[in-house]
């Protein structure tokens, strides 16, 4: 069959280089471009010598992408930058996209969240948020998929079954979130130097996450009318991984096994959500290197709680898994496709 | 002055070890006895090598041990055997035990909690909590010194002066805490492998921790009638350190300026509890060796939410730092004494 | 194409739960038994939970093995067992062992190093050293291929052909070599626990650890004469990953390039070693979760010494991933079958 | 007493940092001013929250130091800065200087490894290399002392007493060492980042390092002639700890027991050097956040090798606290005036 040319903006990040992981034995996309501007000129092994092994195209700037040769394209670029990015590649060309620039249906909480009014609020029109399993014949459908953040990924996905089946109280929401610090990229930061992230954690972004603007727009969706999470994310650690240790309390004297059935039945024919049995706990060891998304579920000693835990990689099905997962998707393939990876522990 | 002559029981184990490094400056406790069933008849630096350095005495059994020389005893026993062990212990030798053994005073939920019925009842009676900020003139006076787990100790000094102050909703109160491994022992164990336990993070004990016994007695003492908390704790990719993030709903419309308000109050002359200005986030790696708790505060997004971090150190004001500074207490020397250790980072 | 079925004999451990990660989407072996005696009866993902969505046999004892079925097996049971169970394996089933029985040559140097008479050493005789690279047509005939140690394996694919060359000065080689902890597998020891690990590093099995007498074989194999080398072994704070420092004195004036010819000769076609350019510095953080072995080379200050490096996943190349390339090269696959694993990082 | 009063310039890096730690507790030394350019009109505790608790000045530029009241300063600028600077410091200020900027007597050497001319050439004549227990006399009566850098103070306190007994061959030293990632400051640089570091090992300034310099400069006084090392530096997964495996050759068929005994007379009375028994092997754990130096050595299985290894903090007795171990001295202190630090571990 055909190869499906594709191209990588802004590659030379963390995401991009997870991408190239997938794709380097995707049997139908092919890395026809990889982009990065400050890196142009450079090979990809240059930057990730673990990638030295592939045959890769050069790193090159945006504006050398031949676009006629593209089928897609993922876009790993910064937020803001993407909006202006996007807006101009032409068509024919269909995009997921990882940055947070095209989650926010309304443009006004974008630029309330971002600082800044939105840059392209046409393209944004178009954009269909790219929860996989929960918006799939949206996103098969869709010329622009806004692939969701990791936090967003990690809660919604317990979270929306649930809402959507009126089994929990929408206003009593806790998201305790724990993540790996390769979601802060690779950008040279103290707060993400070694010496100050080892053994030790912190909450950060207090109240004030921008992750949570698109966790309250899909449970209000879900629920049916306006939802506001408590959610807090902490720093661990570690470089992959996350957990959200998830405090509800349900209605109707609904109990876990109630929520485990939900869920059970909402993901029973998914290849990458599972639901544990009872007594099972999720380890973000687990699903590392995967695209699964693994959720626990059990009775709290308060009656009426419900204590739920979701565990991912961050970069794969938090990031550059559930992309190719949409690609895949966007193009009539399985969506397996590259991403049969078996975790690694340890 | 005269050195005040003291025994650690068990010490082998971590906390024995911390022990010995508070002591070894000390000016007033002499460490005359070290014992350690197993490890018997070896010396203190087999066993921990960074100690070498000291003169400390043979490692022998508790059947060795001479209690006519001593005043005072630290226990660093495992729980049970804790309650057969400190019940033949001579009167005039008082005790700071840091097992669970003591912790609770209800002994039918001791044996709810712990599986079998306690073995020395009659000790109960006179044993006090050790909450060193909370119960200090009990403490001062006491033969027995139940000395508190981590997670209560953590969980409990922003808590106890903000249920006394009536501010909390105390049938809301949802606290997910996370802890170094050092928490588990030196006992070799496949979930306390470098392995299992590295690059990941999971809850354990889900709904059924033992600590939440002892949150809830002392919980419902400062209410004023019975409270029972949401806990879950996490084991964490590293050695030290315990975060407790707490969500509590407010009453009567109190904000985060209102509970610190509280909690400047109540800890304003503590050498060892810190509270945060507005703003001020804890971390772990903050307090990594000392005895302090620092403690912050944020409201929530959601009206009548706020958020509360509290960090320790799980060996230090979480083990065996709170058990110096108790028999400091106990000893009417100064509670600093041996614990004026500045945290290190990195 | 008909599928090979083989089993994997002591599948409970690190070795065994990265031959399932690799087999899971082999297109050709079949994975129909999998033994572990005290774990019998429970399924693989009660044992590793992140190969619970693969379908696998339950774990049985090695007496439930039906051997007619079989075609292979690979042995991942520790020393001196091993000889005894294998010594029972009927002669069709062909073996890639993973343990230290029957890499030795010479059984007395095996009773000198495993402190006790070797149990099969009639099995012994038909024993093919498993280095692939060095010894494919041995291997490809082979009955019993002993897999070589992580150590020896990271050190003699770059001292091999050099020696072979007659390039360095067999008595003057250093190997100073430094091992994430999983090679000390799942087995609950103090010294394996996160606490004793983390944040530190230290030599260990100093001047007596077993592998050097395989490396002692090799070298005096290529060199055609007796060769001991210094060898010294590390444990560092990680789980993955093995890095050997190689300090050699180079004949004739030979320099770094003159060695990096040789061995970039020597692999030229290897998918799997991998020769960096001049001023290339291998790390194993890319190589983690791969077969690849990189090797990078520089002139010391000091005229005539060579600096080697050489990285590897001491799971994989140097355990699970050379078995099943083994394995892969007994049965006429290509070496690359289930391997071609893209290095993950970060 | 009287106070001493000290500054210390460049104090928003981790070895100024390290500084205030352990000079909180000392009795003469007073904290009179802290420098850090960028960070002036902020407070330690904003840079530093662990330090929070305790009374410090705040940060002021150097212009801003009033020296007349000042007795002394540590200096933890970068190197070339502090050229400049300590040029300009009033002659009754003694001085230790942690940078590299003082450390070569040859202002040449100085130029060739650091890429410019020495800017105090008049200066460096003055400057004493602080190797505390081999210099002592010359550091006593010193205006200006050049603390060693970390690799220096942990390959010279075994061989310095080794060369000038003549026990082993100096043109056969191999060092091969380790260290954590705090010896890289807390500047942002993506080789310093958590996700870069984990997990991981790599060798780094092959053939290059600046450090080797100072280790040439001293073994080759010790010798009495010209001396070279081969020397490399490896990055580890931990912030803290560093560990020197040196491989040498030995005269006149010495052992491990001759040199040994050198070593356990030449540090017999020193409180911060410790040689261990035979089979004793040193970890950097035993002696983190201590100014320890921990030295094993073994007979390697190759007659007349010798393996050395040699364990310290890095930024303790490799940085910090050596600095403060010589400013006690050149006042004629204690040594372990501030420095009576048990290590920590876990």
């Amino acid at each position: 069959m055909n190869a499906i040319d594709i191209a990588i903006l802004g590659a030379s990040g963390y995401t991009g280089a997870e991408l190239v992981r997938f794709l380097a034995n995707h049997p139908r996309f092919n890395i026809e471009a990889l982009t990065a501007d400050r890196k142009a000129g450079h090979s990809m092994s240059a930057v990730y010598p673990q990638l030295a092994h592939l045959k890769l195209p050069e790193l090159v700037t945006i504006e050398q992408v031949n676009w006629d040769e593209l089928a897609a394209c993922f876009c790993c670029l910064p937020h803001a930058t993407t909006q202006e990015v996007l807006a101009k590649v032409p068509a024919h060309v269909r995009i997921v996209d990882l940055s947070a620039d095209f989650r926010l249906e309304d443009v006004a909480a974008y630029a309330k969240w971002y600082g800044h009014e939105h840059f392209a609020p046409d393209l944004q029109k178009e954009a269909v948020y790219g929860l996989t399993e929960i918006n799939r014949s949206e996103i098969q459908a869709a010329r622009l998929v806004a692939n969701p953040g990791c936090y967003p990924t990690c809660s919604l996905l317990p979270l929306i079954p649930l809402a959507e089946a009126g089994l929990i109280e929408e206003d009593d929401i806790v998201i305790d979130a724990k993540s790996g610090v390769s979601g802060a990229g690779r950008a040279a930061k103290e707060g993400s130097l070694f010496c100050e992230v080892t053994e030790g954690i912190h909450p950060y972004g207090v109240a004030a996450h921008r992750h949570v603007a698109e966790i309250d727009q899909e449970l209000s969706r879900a629920a049916g009318h306006a939802v506001t999470a408590s959610f807090t994310a902490h720093l661990m650690p570690m470089s992959r991984g996350m957990l959200a240790s998830i405090y509800v309390r349900t209605k109707d004297g609904a109990t876990a096994a109630d929520l485990r059935d939900v869920l059970e039945k909402s993901y029973a024919d998914e290849p990458f959500v599972k639901i544990l049995p009872p007594g099972g706990i999720p380890q973000t060891r687990h699903v590392r290197g995967s695209n699964l998304c693994v959720i626990g579920l059990a009775d709290d000693r308060i009656q009426g709680r419900v204590l739920i835990f979701s565990a991912i990689d961050n970069l794969v099905k938090g990031a550059s898994g559930q992309a190719l997962q949409n690609m895949n998707l966007m193009f009539g393939l399985s969506e397996t496709m590259g991403l049969d990876l078996v975790p690694m522990f340890p």
